[in-house]
C-alpha cells in the first residue's frame, strides 16, 4: 500500500497572513500540511470532543428509505434553486433569467439554471422540419437537416456564454444592493458538443474576398447578427448538446451558432440561415444596441469579446459569517481571451492584495474556480477580486473603467443603458462586524 | 479583423483510409481541411441546390413562443431521457439506476441521469442533525457538521464513478444484445466539490502508525468500507456538491466521500465516520463480494482501481445507419489511473487500428471523448475501441482478459457473479450491410 505518511506540511510561514485583513497563502487550500487547528486558538473549524460523544443512530439509519426514480432527485431539504424572471407572465416583450451564482459550487451550470434572454417567447422548433442554410459568397449553397448535422464530426467544449448587458446594475453611480444572480446573472457555463462552422463552410466553399457571415435565427425575433469570418474558422460551433443532453428549448434546440468567448447576443439560437457576405449587415443589434455611446460621444462598433472579470460569490451579498475564524473564499473568473491565469484577492478592499489558488484545468474561455484561505478577526472588511488571463490582460480597477465608460445618474437594476455593456471591472463587497455583507465599490 | 481566409487544408493523403473499413485519418475532424464534398461523389452530407430551394417561415417564426420558466425546460420534441431501474417497485433490496450513454453527447453526466445503486432506499437526511467524525488512530477526534465543513477550503474537480460491477453481462459467455445503458450504464462523470479528506485528517492529526480507514455511512445499509490512508492523503475529496449543485439524495447528499478512480462501492454515501486504524476492517463489501474469484481458485483481493477502459456510443446498439456515406464514430474513454492519453479504433473487428482524436483537456481519472471519421461503404463492418492512459496502461484484448478471469457457462444480464467485476476489455459493434447493429465479441 506504499507510505501511508502525510507528505511534509507547509512552511510555517505560508500560514502566516499574506495580505492585509488576514488573507493567508493559497497554497494553504492545496489540502497539504495546513493544520487549521494549528492556526491559533480558537481558529479551528471541526468541534473537538467527538469521542465523548458517540453517535447516535438517527431515525434514517433504521427504515428503508425511498425508492430511486426513473431521474434523479433533490433531497427535501434542498432549497428549491431557481432563476429569477424578469417577465414571468410572458407579455410580449423580451423575457431574462438569471443564474444564481451564489447558490452553485463549481464551474458548471446545469442546463436548468443556465442564464437565458428571449425576444418573442421560446419557439417549439420540429427538428425534423428545421433547416439551416448557407448561402451567399459560397461556391454551393448548403441545406442542413438535424440528422445530416449529426453524422459530421462533433468536438466538445467548455465555454461560457454572457449577455453583452451582464452586469448592466455595476454602471449605477451608487452600488446596487442586490445578489450575484441579480447583478451577474446573465453568463454560464457549460459544456457544449457540436460541429465546427469551420467544417461546413470548407464543405460549402466560402469566396476568398467573403469576410462576414449574416446569421438568422428561425424563432419570431429573427435575430441577426453579422459575425467576422475569422471567428468562424476559429472556433465557432453550429451546437447540438448541451452538458451531455439536447440542447435546452430556451437555449436554441435543435441548434445554436456558438462563439465561444463572444457577447451572448451573437450566439444565435435556432439557426437557420448563415449568408456569407463581404460586409457586415448593420442589424439592430450590432449598429444600435450593442454598440454602446461612450462618456466621450463616440460608440462602440463591434465590441465583441466578453473580457477578462471575476467575482467572489462565497461569501457575497446575502449572506451572513457566523463570527470571527477561518472561511474560504471562493468566486468565479473568466475571460473570452483565453484561460485564467491568475485571480488576485484583496480583504482591505485594494490596499494590498494575495494570490488565490486557480482550480486546473484552467480552460479557454470557461469559467475557472479560484480560492483563498482567509481568517477572519471579526473587524470589517472589504473582499474583491482581480482577473488576469494567460494574454496579460487584467480585469481594469473601477475607477479607470467609470472614467471611459461611465456611469448612470441614478440607480439602475436590469435595464440596457447606453453605457450598460460589457461591464468587467471589480465587484466588492463589505463585511461589517456582525458578518453582514454589503455591495460597495472600491 | 485579421485575415478571414481558412487556414491550409489537410494532405490530401489525409483524406484517405488509415485503417480497414473506412477509417479516416482523425485530423480530419479537428475542422480544418476536410472538405467531405470532396471525399467521394455521393460522400457529401449537406444537400446540395439550397439556393434553389428558399427558406420558407414555419409556423413557429410567426407566433409569440412560450415563457420562460424559473428552470429551464426540454423541447416537447425531445425524447424525453430516463435510466433503467433494476427494482422499480423499491422492493428491500438493492435498487440500480443506470446512464444512458447512448443518448448523451460529451463528458459530463447531467444529475438527473447520474447512476445510482441503492441498498436500503434513499434516506432523507436532516443536513442539520447529520454529524461526520474522524476518530481512532488520531490526536484528537472531530466532528463536522454541515456548516462546519462549509467552512473548509474547497476543490472542484471532474471525476468518474464506477461500480466495481458496472459491465457485468460483458462476463456472459454470448454477448448480451443490449443497449450502452444495461451493458455499461453503472459508470457516471461529474464535476464534484467539496473538501479534501488531507486537510481534515491534519487537523485531526494522524498516528503515523495508521495504515487504514474505516468509512461509514448514515442511510440504513450501514455500508462500511476499508481504505488505505494512501489514498486520504492523494486525493479523497468528502464531497457537498455534484455539477454545482448540493449532491443529490440519492449520491449521498448532505456528503459523500470521493475517491476519484476507485471502486464506486468505496465512495461511501452519507458519510459520517471515518475511523483511522491500522488495519483493513474485511468488510462485506471487501471481504466476500468485492473480492472476485478467478479461474485459478484464488480471489482478488483490494481490487480498487477501476482500470483503463473505453466503449463506442456513437454508433452503438439499438442505432441503426441510414446508409452508405460519412459518419463520426465517438465514444468514452476512462482510466482510474490517469488520464486518456490514445484511443485506437477498428472498423474490421481489431485487424487494423487507427487513432482517434482524443478531446482535449483530457482531465485525470475522468471521461474523455473521443471521435474518428469513417466512410462506410455498405459492407459488414466490426467497430471497437481500445484505450491507453498516461501510464502506459493498455486496455486488455478480449481473450487476454477472459483468460485470465473468465466467463459464465450461460449469459447473464445485470447479476453480481463471482466473475463479474472490473470489466475493462473491449466492447465491439457488428454493423451488417442494412446499417444494424450488434453486440459481438471480437
Amino acid at each position: 500500500m506504499g507510505n501511508p505518511k502525510p507528505p511534509p506540511g507547509l512552511d510555517p510561514a505560508q500560514l502566516e497572513q499574506v495580505a492585509g485583513n488576514g488573507l493567508l497563502h493559497r497554497r494553504a487550500l492545496l489540502g497539504r500540511g495546513l493544520a487549521i487547528a494549528g492556526m491559533g486558538a480558537g481558529m479551528g473549524v471541526g468541534l473537538r470532543g467527538a469521542a465523548a460523544a458517540p453517535l447516535v443512530d438517527d431515525e434514517w439509519s433504521a427504515y428503508q428509505g425511498k425508492t430511486i426514480a426513473a431521474n434523479g432527485v433533490r433531497s427535501k431539504y434542498v432549497e428549491k434553486t431557481t432563476r429569477i424572471l424578469s417577465n414571468p407572465n410572458g407579455e410580449p416583450r423580451t423575457q431574462h433569467a438569471r443564474t444564481p451564482h451564489e447558490k452553485l459550487h463549481g464551474t458548471v451550470t446545469p442546463n436548468h439554471l443556465h442564464f437565458t434572454i428571449i425576444h418573442n417567447g421560446i419557439p417549439d422548433i420540429n427538428p425534423d422540419q428545421h433547416k439551416m442554410v448557407i448561402h451567399g459568397m459560397v461556391r454551393q449553397p448548403l441545406m442542413f437537416t438535424l440528422d445530416k448535422l449529426m453524422r459530421y464530426p462533433m468536438t466538445t467544449r467548455q465555454t461560457f456564454v454572457e449577455c453583452g448587458g451582464n452586469s448592466s446594475p455595476m454602471f449605477s453611480n451608487e452600488p446596487v444592493q442586490a445578489t450575484l444572480q441579480h447583478l451577474h446573472g446573465l453568463v454560464s457555463n457549460a459544456e457544449w458538443t457540436g460541429v465546427l462552422l469551420s467544417t461546413l463552410l470548407e464543405e460549402a466553399g466560402v469566396d476568398p474576398k467573403a469576410k462576414w457571415m449574416l446569421v438568422e435565427g428561425a424563432d419570431t425575433a429573427a435575430l441577426t447578427r453579422s459575425v467576422p469570418l475569422t471567428k468562424a474558422w476559429d472556433d465557432a460551433i453550429v451546437v447540438l448538446y448541451q452538458n451531455g443532453e439536447p440542447l435546452m428549448a430556451e437555449q436554441g434546440y435543435p441548434m445554436r451558432l456558438l462563439l465561444p468567448g463572444w457577447e451572448g447576443n451573437m450566439n444565435i439560437k435556432y439557426v437557420r440561415r448563415i449568408k456569407i457576405t463581404d460586409q457586415p449587415a448593420m442589424t439592430f443589434y450590432e449598429a444600435r444596441n450593442y454598440s454602446p455611446i461612450l462618456p466621450n460621444g463616440k460608440a462602440y462598433k463591434f465590441y465583441f469579446v466578453n473580457e477578462v472579470k471575476s467575482f467572489i460569490t462565497h461569501p457575497s451579498f446575502g449572506m451572513k459569517i457566523n463570527g470571527p475564524g477561518y472561511y474560504d473564499i471562493s468566486g468565479l473568473a473568466y475571460s473570452g481571451s483565453g484561460a485564467i491565469k491568475r485571480v488576485m484577492v484583496s480583504a482591505d478592499g485594494g490596499k494590498s492584495w494575495a494570490e488565490a489558488a486557480v482550480q486546473g484545468p484552467a480552460q479557454d474561455k470557461s469559467f475557472t474556480r479560484f480560492h483563498i484561505p482567509w481568517r477572519w478577526d471579526g473587524s470589517p472588511a472589504v473582499l474583491t477580486s482581480r482577473a488576469v488571463d494567460d494574454g496579460g490582460n487584467i480585469q481594469p480597477l473601477r475607477a479607470d473603467f467609470v472614467r471611459e465608460r461611465g456611469v448612470t445618474e441614478k440607480p439602475v437594476v436590469n435595464t440596457m443603458g447606453f453605457y450598460s455593456q460589457h461591464y468587467n471591472s471589480l465587484t466588492s463587497w463589505a463585511v461589517d462586524a456582525k458578518g453582514e455583507i454589503k455591495h460597495v465599490y472600491v
